[in-house]
């Protein structure tokens, strides 16, 4: 007989009864039944109830062992009485009955529970994490991502692309976040940086003719954490496509994105495919926001017409100097009391809004202040305009554009919890693309590259060279699923003659654009092919699908929101001996 | 039709003769045939042979196009005529003829050539990968490691075991090679160290309850290279089992490994499983290594008895003063010329050894002077102790065992070469079992660890309490292809209280112990299961596969020897306000 086990905890059946098996796994629980010995012993695969007689010789042995030993036990299989069965546990028609037992090893007082659903504190978990990683929630999470990743590498192969590892020691990335540096010990004075993302490296494969890349690629980045990014580490589905145009882009990564969200839905419901694109303005203009929750039924509508030199003087007034208005309607909240409508006016202040406005279309007509001082005219276009019925209502914000345009954002998403407009069993993904190329600085009136210097703009050379860079949209897109960005991508700017052109406009010399870019640029006189790509975080997906809100119940070992590993100790000071082969000295601050 | 390419340049045959296609790629090499201008346009996945004529409108501008440029064309498939078929192409019974021509990018004067053979110097070679990358046995290569790599996660997956990605930014090793570290910007004066290998987190997954664990993990060990080892990085197939025995881990691993070789063997024979499990001190005596090379046919045998008291003086007095006696057949050497033992012999003093004795074995009789100066029935000792038959050759290394041992292993390995026995087709695997727990240290006459210090001992604490130590034995085992040794691994000491004895044995206190390794024990007492591992090197076997010497061959962005990337300029200088945000300062050698 195997050392240890002949079926792990998961394994017996009822087919299995009178079998002698030997099991070896952890006391999940122990229940006293007067003359019997309950213990559920567990392992990996599941649970098996194991029961031992009082008046057994090896029950005392037993007895001792606490929850979270490790244990042996030899025995065998017999069928449950019917009133026993346990229909929850897949081995809950039989138990074992107890014959040989064997302790493997021992624990110590618990400080966290193991078979309990309750989290401890995030310290205790975290500097335990051995033990709270054996908790079935946590446990099944940290599964779930093995199997997205692996999921996404099988698709990824199967759409023709083939992973790379690219390094890990590199230099500095020319723009982004900070770093995380490495000092050199052969090279004093010197630093290798941690890629915050293989950007370049994936470049450079394409270049090398390698035409499908994509690779399950740690990045770093030493930023504060959020709930949604690890401080310090995180994982991307990086990859890169040559020879394509954006079209192929989204026709590679769909099928992969939209397969692993059936694969992993437990019936929720994927949107279909292809994927609804929608252009950056047209989403600012509807969501009010680059990142559209789609399961959110509400659409913005522009109504600044409406209100141009109407009787409701403050908008009427704010039009005339520039501002737009926009309209978020509330679908069903005409029969909400009028405490509903002055909490979100109340909330809108909160947020740093002037208020918010509303019109309620009721069955005997508009109602509220701001109908009041409207013409029917204008009520019935704003009605039109927004798409309301009867028993709806329609809330209001005029500012400048941005600022309007975002905030009515915000009153979308506020309205959908609200008024409980979001299906939570449905995943919904939108292509968001047509990024403007550049954006002027409202301090400063420069124009600035708007998101990644590196995207090819539309229209190439000429469009530089003839628009109005403020016109110019780029071949960049962001994949965004239920509100959350999961990846920006883009179709690179693969010669250089534009990528000098395209710095120029944002004021960047020549000289500068070499010092800075010198590598890349370098490489793309050598025949660059056409290329582009995304980076899907890998993180997020496995969020979305485990519907947790905290990127540590997803990661199994996650550092803490200072960045510490209460577990392993990280960071840690070091031997004085080891800053000297390195060639630094410690700058500590001074203490306050 | 698509802006780049209906097909890739490795699609087309015979079948497609007609079709009017559009393909993109680089302009691999151009022929000038008088009035026919070749083109083989190459990209990832194949070379397409496109032809246009000296009168087309479009002549100027294709032969403008020199190699490596980027370029999309437009043409028709025609049949090649039978004599200008190229077999060697799986493209090559037809053409393009080509009708359009777009240049996509344009390629700077070539610091090295892709369409040849010829290896630029490392220098060249690394500064401009992008460019050595394109050249096919480099791109094979690191396709190959690609597959290999996919390859061993379908294999470990179907085995049952799960992928995990262990921290990167983590703490020092209590143990090993030299660490990398990265200084906390949010903690002053603390640092991360990146993982010489997820050892610990492998372990603390199994104590987590995980059960079975691979990773394709990246480690980090800031050593000097060696051409066999990549500096900074490496990457290994990480796994580790619970409640496992040796023999389930062997039983574990070797499908996938022998699954791959056989995968990737283009021809080449992979040993049968089982492989050969060998005790270490086996392997000490009949290979002189514990990393023997079983493609050498030659097995080294203990002769010291043959020669104590004998004639032979100066191996007689060795012996008596505690020496031994090896003796490495070598087939087929008897009618060798005189100059081929006297090279030997130069060679074996290069080595640092006396020289080398020898006995030919003739059909006459034994010849040589050892043989002479021993007697008939030790010579047949000698010759039946080795199995040497007449026309063989036998040599013998006379010193201190350790000594010895390891030189007959050299001496063997140089036997094989000369007589060239090793088979280049195949790829021999063995176990090597059974290493001593501890060892002597000849300087101190301390009691050290011999390998790896959380082993578990066979016999457990039994052992370690009534043996002498020096007769331990660990459940710690190598495997070993062709002489390379590609990981160790060892069932593992989970429990606290033989971890404690088993230091105490080499000098260490249990508060020592717990200062070192602290977070390791602590997870030790809250139940943790009889596990092990091992953790092959990923380069090591596309090395072995790709039938490559240097790591750099089988690497896409390799560091150079000098741990520097030549292409991306790390390790760099970094600004002032970097180090101020760290807490650091730089502390230069002076300048010699």
């Amino acid at each position: 007989m195997h050392a240890y086990r002949t079926h792990n905890c998961g394994a017996l059946r009822l087919a299995d009864a009178g079998q002698e098996v030997r099991l070896s796994g952890w006391v999940h629980r122990k229940r006293d039944h007067g003359n019997l010995l309950f213990l559920d012993l567990r392992d990996h695969y599941g649970i098996t109830q194991c029961v031992v007689d009082t008046s057994s010789p090896i029950f005392k042995a037993i007895e001792g062992a606490r929850t979270e030993f490790v244990v042996r036990i030899d025995g065998k299989v017999v069928k449950r009485s019917p009133e026993t069965v346990n229909s929850k546990l897949p081995t809950g028609e039989i138990e074992v009955q107890v014959k040989a037992f064997e302790l493997l090893s021992t624990a110590e007082m618990l400080p966290l529970q193991v078979n309990s659903d309750e989290d401890a504190g995030e310290e205790i978990r975290l500097r335990y994490r051995f033990l709270d990683l054996r908790r079935e929630r946590v446990h099944q999470n940290i599964l779930l991502r093995s199997r997205v990743i692996s999921s996404i590498r099988r698709r990824m192969i199967d759409q023709g692309f083939t992973e790379f590892q690219t390094p890990i020691l590199t230099s500095s990335s020319p723009e982004g976040a900070r770093d995380f540096l490495v000092p050199s010990r052969m090279h004093p004075g010197k630093f290798y940086a941690l890629p915050q993302a293989p950007q370049q490296f994936k470049q450079l494969l394409m270049i090398a003719g390698f035409d499908r890349y994509f690779q399950i690629a740690p990045c770093f980045r030493d930023e504060d954490s959020r709930a949604d990014r690890s401080p310090g580490e995180f994982y991307q589905l990086d990859f890169e496509m040559s020879f394509v145009t954006q079209e192929d882009v989204f026709a590679a990564i769909e099928p992969v994105l939209h397969g692993v969200f059936e694969e992993f839905a437990n019936g929720r419901k994927v949107s279909a495919r292809p994927f609804p694109r929608i252009a950056f303005d047209e989403s600012m203009l509807k969501y009010g926001s680059d990142k559209p929750d789609l399961r959110n039924p509400i659409v913005i509508a522009d109504v600044t017409e409406a209100f141009r030199d109407s009787g409701f003087g403050i908008f009427a007034k704010g039009v005339a100097a520039g501002s737009i208005v926009r309209a978020i309607p509330a679908p069903g909240a005409a029969d909400k009391p009028r405490s509903f409508f002055d909490k979100l006016n109340e909330w809108a202040r909160e947020q740093g809004a002037g208020g918010l406005g509303y019109i309620v279309y009721a069955a005997e007509g508009a109602k509220g202040p701001i109908a009041k001082n409207l013409d029917e005219a204008r009520v019935a276009k704003i009605k039109a305009a927004t798409g309301a019925k009867d028993g709806d209502a329609v809330f209001f914000v005029c500012d400048k554009k941005q600022t309007a345009e975002k905030f009515a954002g915000t009153v979308r998403t506020k309205l959908g919890d609200e008024l409980a407009l979001i299906d939570k069993n449905r995943f919904e993904f939108c292509w968001i693309v047509d990024f403007p190329m550049y954006e002027r600085n409202e301090e400063t009136g420069q124009i600035e590259f708007s998101h990644n210097p590196f995207s090819m703009p539309q229209g190439g050379l000429d469009a530089l060279v003839n628009k109005d860079p403020l016109e110019i949209k780029a071949f960049q897109y962001d994949i965004v699923c239920n509100g959350v960005e999961l990846s920006s991508g883009a179709i690179r700017n693969h010669l250089p003659d534009i990528m000098y052109k395209a710095f120029a406009i944002a004021g960047y010399g020549a000289d500068e654009v070499e010092r800075r870019f010198g590598g890349m640029l370098n490489a793309l006189k050598f025949g660059a092919p056409p290329h582009g790509g995304s980076a899907p975080g890998i993180d997020r997906i496995v969020m979305l699908l485990a519907d947790e809100r905290n990127i540590r119940e997803i990661i199994a070992f996650p550092l803490n929101q200072k960045a510490e590993d209460l577990l392993m100790q990280a960071p840690a000071e070091v031997p004085e001996a080891r800053l000297k082969e390195l060639h630094i000295r410690l700058a500590l601050p001074l203490k306050k």
